[in-house]
């Protein structure tokens, strides 16, 4: 038996039945259109409410959707048998498993749009950083009391130390006196991430993590804050992202100096440097530094520089941010350097953030004076708030949702806690704000174990507007977009997802940048086009049987 | 500056502000209300909006809030401190912790009401089990292959064996041979529970902690099935509830014999018995088994007792219930069986249920003609279904949230998956079906490691009609309700929680009980004379400084 309700409407059917009528999704226009049960009804209403789940397909897309399912049919078969579903696993274990997947490799191959959740030091995968700009001239490095590491570039043997540090030793003396300098490189390259075999063990708290986390902008800091590297840097990303069929990117950047709490205040590397130093400033092999104007103007001519060598990647666009762990007055002062940088970068500057771990640092209404100036001054300064990247409930920093969207943020980064807050959260979906979801981020800095426990499964299960980033991909040891793709489909869409969820997903990303709407139609065009060689690429492997 | 939309409608507010008034949650009536700011009004919106928010509290009942409200503050503040949050812990840890927590012991003295969702063989601490059931004459004992141990009583030395286990040893004799008997109790007694320093290792899936708990029952079976212990556990199940404040309880029976998937099959210990045996039957010493009919009586007649010897305490209902992994037939047998005991005890069957382990049996779906059956008879039998206990999404049993509410369950166990599915979720509180949460189970059966991220946390925000319930606390090494109500209550609710939250869920676990209309005011006016009781007696204990 079917329980069709056209059947003399079942005894058992008739109290739900009832009440449909009171329901605001429209079940019961759906009841009087064909004789499928309450059961399909509610399913298809369900099909058709998540993320992706009013696109219609072409023909073409249909197929390469049945293909995209049968893959992931399978891929979740061998897990269950195995019991290893990399979206359940931490993602240090995962990887290996992930890569190996179809799945993952289709979303390769998939032009995934925009990434628009990743901070500046963070996005090229960090052996780059020790096999490439670690083996540049004058590259120095030094060994600190607590088992890692410090680089700077130097004329000359520089005489002074920093402080629980060995001397500065010239990289290129050292390694001719090591034998196996390949192993000497990977204990380098292993302290830049995060990754380690057993992570629960290492970082047995958040706040460990995020200490950890820190430490590593500073080990990458040296390398990167070296003017020639930090343009090589950005130009590689550009790169990895763009063979990750990532096609613009909106970063977020210090531009340091930046003024941290005083313990870490120092912005240059000499008088007083710290072991906590974050960022720091770009220098040049003379000792001279550079400002945030020069930095911005850097990133502005490496992505013109990569544009012009990459006619199908669109650019990059930048998010100036500051730590939150400062006091108003600082803040001020940021805003401040924000209207500066959209006066002189219009084309290139998006807007305004805060970094660092929420917990910890002021809530966003701590800072409601500064951040209120720019739209007192009538200048549209947008907003991308960091908010709810916490699990506390009810604390000053879970309230940050609801402040950022009162503050009129144009995204929510990460959003975690959103789901927390249903006000806020009607809110944001009627004015469109959308969530930038970073699955991996998320999952390493401890917020959540299982990916498919991630909030943001009820989100997709109700189309709410969002995008996928990768957010550090380097330190968590991924690399542009695919990694989280993944994830985020199979583990927080799970089994009902398809190429609709991945194309809504990769569409939301332009729609929601910060582009302007002439560039995002440019936008918009490019990546149909690409999208439709990769449907058409799908189709031909397929054919080919691989 | 405070962001006070009757200040000129700040710039940076109006957008936001032009959208209130689309809204479905009534933003806008509150903005013409008072001088308040949009972000009080948002926040105000949230606080009505969850469970408990629109309770209006007495002024004793407010100073209790106060009270509890800063014993959370202190308890979080050490927390933090120490980084050990009880709900963030897996519940083997935080026991101990738990119980040191004076929000603990003020839950404990709590009436909470009932207690809706329990499993009738795992309702009592699991020593008494050992030290007083074992300790009953006739008692013998034998030691499986796989290091556990099965019980039966028996009249005199049985001849025959169970397979893959050890003779029969009487438990009386062992005892006297043994130096240090309370340490060999102690041994029993964790054979008897999940617990274990380190939950992770020693189940590294789902399916061996499954696997586990339902060896878990064959072990206890043999001594809560003998006819003179099946009595007294219940009768010592009842106070062990009643002590915790919990005033009514429905039990969801198995009432064996019951016929489970083939491989497990066998209903009584003799001919045959396996070692998968999950619940004999209730058997005498002389080897005479008893029926359903028997059971049912039993409790009934024991109830009775006990709430005659307890006059506060209301009684015992009691779900039928079977195993999921079973096929069509057999649930069209347990079906029949039920109807025959809702007729045979209309006072005290509540309804009936399916067991066992979602992911691994059939989806509801599969038994939509067995369990149609009730309402084409014309029968109103009232379901009280597992469903969505399980963090796949997108599979068969995911659907199980769905299929309940078709099939017109009236309580949903566990609901789990249910914030994945929006219209089943939109229906279900249009038609006020509660999710029966339990908090323990969810976590030790590793659905979800840190409490903070149960998805109940998004129905409470919601205020989605919910109780709280501890499934099998003795296998889990809970006791009561207490326990789940304080992981509920700060892990899921979190900081915004106060005396209201508490009072919602207690009177929540009345309203959603199987009580006709005469005993749900029965118990309302019980649970309100020890409510009150409650309130005087926490702020008396507050004036003398306890």
């Amino acid at each position: 038996m079917t329980l069709n309700i056209h059947r003399g409407m079942s005894a058992e059917l008739q109290p739900v039945r009832a009440t449909m009528a009171t329901l605001s999704v429209c079940l019961l226009c759906l009841c009087h259109s064909a004789p499928t049960s309450l059961r399909e009804q509610l399913m298809q209403h369900e099909e058709s409410q998540r993320t992706g789940g009013s696109l219609l397909l072409t023909g073409t897309e249909v197929q390469v959707s049945s293909l995209l399912r049968s893959l992931m049919e399978q891929e979740l078969e061998a897990w269950q048998r195995s019991g290893k579903f990399p979206p359940a696993m931490h993602f240090f274990r995962a990887r290996k498993l992930i890569e190996q997947s179809p799945v993952f490799k289709l979303i390769q191959r998939m032009p995934k749009g925009a990434a628009l959740h990743i901070h500046d030091y963070s996005i090229l995968r960090v052996d780059w950083l020790i096999r490439n700009a670690s083996y540049v001239s004058h590259c120095y490095i030094c060994f600190t009391t607590k088992n890692s590491v410090r680089f700077h570039f130097f004329a000359k043997d520089p005489q002074t130390r920093l402080p629980n540090c060995s001397d500065w030793l010239l990289l290129e003396t050292l390694r001719k006196k090591i034998s196996n300098v390949n192993e000497f490189d990977n204990s380098l390259i292993r302290n830049l991430t995060l990754f380690t075999e057993d992570p629960e063990a290492t970082y047995p708290s958040q706040d460990s993590i995020w200490r950890k986390f820190e430490e590593l902008f500073g080990v990458a800091s040296g390398l990167i804050s070296y003017a020639p590297v930090f343009k090589a840097y950005f130009y590689q990303a550009l790169l990895e992202f763009y063979q990750d069929n990532v096609m613009y990117i909106e970063l977020r950047v210090i531009l340091p100096p930046f003024n941290r709490a005083t313990k870490c205040a120092s912005p240059s590397i000499s008088p007083g440097p710290t072991l906590e130093l974050l960022h720091m400033q770009v220098y040049e092999l003379d000792g001279t530094t550079h400002d945030k104007d020069w930095s911005m103007a850097a990133y502005r001519d490496v992505a013109k520089q990569f544009v012009a060598a990459h006619p199908d990647f669109l650019g990059a666009q930048f998010i100036f941010t500051t730590h939150r762990n400062q006091d108003v007055s600082k803040i001020k002062e940021a805003i401040d350097v924000a209207l500066h940088l959209k006066e002189k970068f219009p084309d290139i500057m998006a807007g305004f953030d805060l970094v660092g771990q929420e917990d910890e640092g002021h809530p966003l209404w701590y800072f409601k004076e500064p951040l209120s100036i720019p739209a007192l001054k009538g200048i549209n300064l947008m907003y991308f708030f960091h908010a709810g990247e916490t699990n506390w409930k009810g604390l000053d920093v879970d309230e940050n949702v609801l402040d950022a969207l009162v503050l009129n943020t144009s995204r929510i980064g990460h959003g975690y806690a959103l789901v927390h807050h249903p006000a806020a959260r009607e809110l944001a979906r009627k004015t469109e704000v959308p969530v930038e979801i970073c699955p991996i981020s998320n999952q390493v800095m401890q917020l959540v174990s299982d990916l498919r426990n991630h909030p943001a499964s009820t989100l997709m299960a109700e189309g709410y507007p969002m995008v996928i980033s990768s957010d550090d991909p380097a330190i968590f040891g991924a690399k542009g977009l695919s990694y989280d793709f993944y994830e985020a489909f199979m583990g927080i869409g799970g089994m009902k997802s398809d190429l609709r969820t991945l194309k809504q997903l990769a569409t939301n990303s332009i729609r929601f940048s910060a582009l302007s709407a002439e560039l995002k139609a440019k936008a918009t065009a490019l990546w149909q086009k690409q999208w439709e060689h990769f449907i058409n690429e799908t189709m031909a492997l397929e054919e080919q049987g691989c």
